[in-house]
């Protein structure tokens, strides 16, 4: 199995073009029993170095998953993490806002529950929700209570989604400089595949919960939501916070493609344990020899 | 009393040279009580126009004083903001971050406290500090865990102090064009005024809890502090987020000279009561008639 991650990143300033990106490609392991024997090698290395994170305490690493319903977020979440200590691993998914966050800048709620150093957090669904679900259905603005004159002369110009494309990139730009190191996925599902998983639902008691009308409802909106994604991934993948646009038709080749990714970033980062100086060193030694007298 | 805002105002992009702003003015009232009768004035249309900003739900206000010890904060805060409504109105201090704030990069602490839409926030000390006492005394850095390698070639460039001023700049931008009006004060105390204010609090029983040998240490620092202020101030007003440096060794003047900024900056802002539609003012009518029946 050669998995190239740099195939799915996204190269900053590319324009993406989903329709040329690939919703499925040829298996990458013989067998799903295979495949679940690399994930699960893929996992230990990772719970290795979540360890490694946390006792050098130097970065902390931000997981972003986007993608339209049932392309597998909770699957890849649940696959490619579970071998991780969840001390240091906290995940967040951003539904519907409340009242109190709405009185806040678009940014606000989700910041909040950044990861801290040492940490994984990850977020199922993200601010980008700001770029992508607002945008197609632009009502939801009116909720937001943004200052209403944009034409003000004394105001930054631009569109509403170039200013929001433009504080995410910000915010993104300052979390790395301080430490926050992030990954960003797309999974990218076929629209056919999307309407096979949505029967299964309904066709498997134990998943009717996972379907709703309003599913069906936003499906309708594909087109839509597939301009907004070309648009945010273009604006907003960079070269230090990219964007990994992952074919979504195999659950089997998805969630190996993302552990993939997840690990060499973590083999990236320089960490180290922390080496205790001559000091601390005999400290110590001093206390160990009270503890054996 | 003839108070020009703009007179206290750092243009975006000029460099300030502190010695060249007053720490004193001449008195902007006949006498103090003068003085007192002036900044209830203010204070009475500060109160009618915060609930104003409350109502119509549109703009947060978010007000930050930095300042040298003694040099007024607490004083102007009380006396410049004690007519508002509590309700709509939240002072936060920002003192040692905690343990747990360490883990989190420099703005995440303080931008969790912001005000929500409608509200004034007022930050006695804030995300400023990161570039005010942590560049004068750089071993705090040490506390903060920041990523090591910043030669690294994929690092932005440029010194940790004009990263973070960035950092400041991008966020207050991306605040503003969501909503939130922001107004940067600098108390302008001069070394000898506070040099007599601690020699007051330490002859005066009740402000003894006021001052600590920590104060003196720090007043060891002045022209570092002076230093520090002056590049922040240079790099971070702009036209949107001001900073203002008010002379304040008159304490009657500083504040009246704060109010008015205030109360002009809520002037220019476009607010209005929400007005009915047409269903819902027939919805109140028809209510009204069940009231009075």
């Amino acid at each position: 199995m050669k998995i190239c991650s740099h195939d799915f990143r996204v190269q900053e300033g590319v324009a993406v073009n989903l329709s040329k990106w690939p919703t499925d490609i040829a298996p990458l392991c013989r067998s799903s029993k295979h495949a679940n024997e690399q994930l699960q090698k893929h996992a230990r290395k990772l719970s290795a170095l979540q360890q490694l994170l946390y006792a050098s305490n130097r970065y902390a690493v931000l997981i972003i998953f986007q993608a339209m319903d049932a392309a597998g977020k909770d699957g890849a979440i649940a696959h490619v993490m579970s071998g991780v200590n969840p001390q240091g691993c906290q995940v967040f998914s951003f539904k519907h806002p409340s009242e109190a966050e709405l009185q806040h800048d678009f940014l606000w709620r989700t910041l909040r529950d950044l990861p801290e150093r040492g940490r994984i957090g990850i977020f199922n669904r993200s601010y980008y929700e700001e770029v992508l679900i607002v945008r197609v259905h632009q009502d939801i603005l009116q909720s937001e209570g943004l200052p209403a004159p944009r034409s003000n002369a004394a105001e930054p110009c631009g569109s509403i989604w170039q200013d929001r494309y433009r504080s995410i990139a910000d915010t993104e730009r300052h979390l790395h400089i301080n430490g926050t190191r992030i990954i960003k996925f797309f999974l990218h599902l076929s629209k056919d595949e999307q309407r096979k998983r949505f029967i299964e639902r309904i066709d498997t008691p134990e998943k009717n919960w996972k379907f709703t009308a309003a599913d069906l409802h936003e499906r309708r909106f594909w087109p839509a939501y597939m301009a907004a994604y070309e648009d945010c991934l273009s604006a907003t993948s960079t070269t230090q916070s990219p964007w990994y646009v992952v074919p979504a038709d195999d659950k089997d080749n998805s969630r190996l493609i993302v552990s993939q990714i997840i690990l060499e970033a973590f083999e990236d980062l320089e960490m180290s344990y922390p080496v205790a100086n001559a000091a601390h060193r005999r400290e110590l030694l001093s206390i160990r020899k009270q503890l054996t007298k």
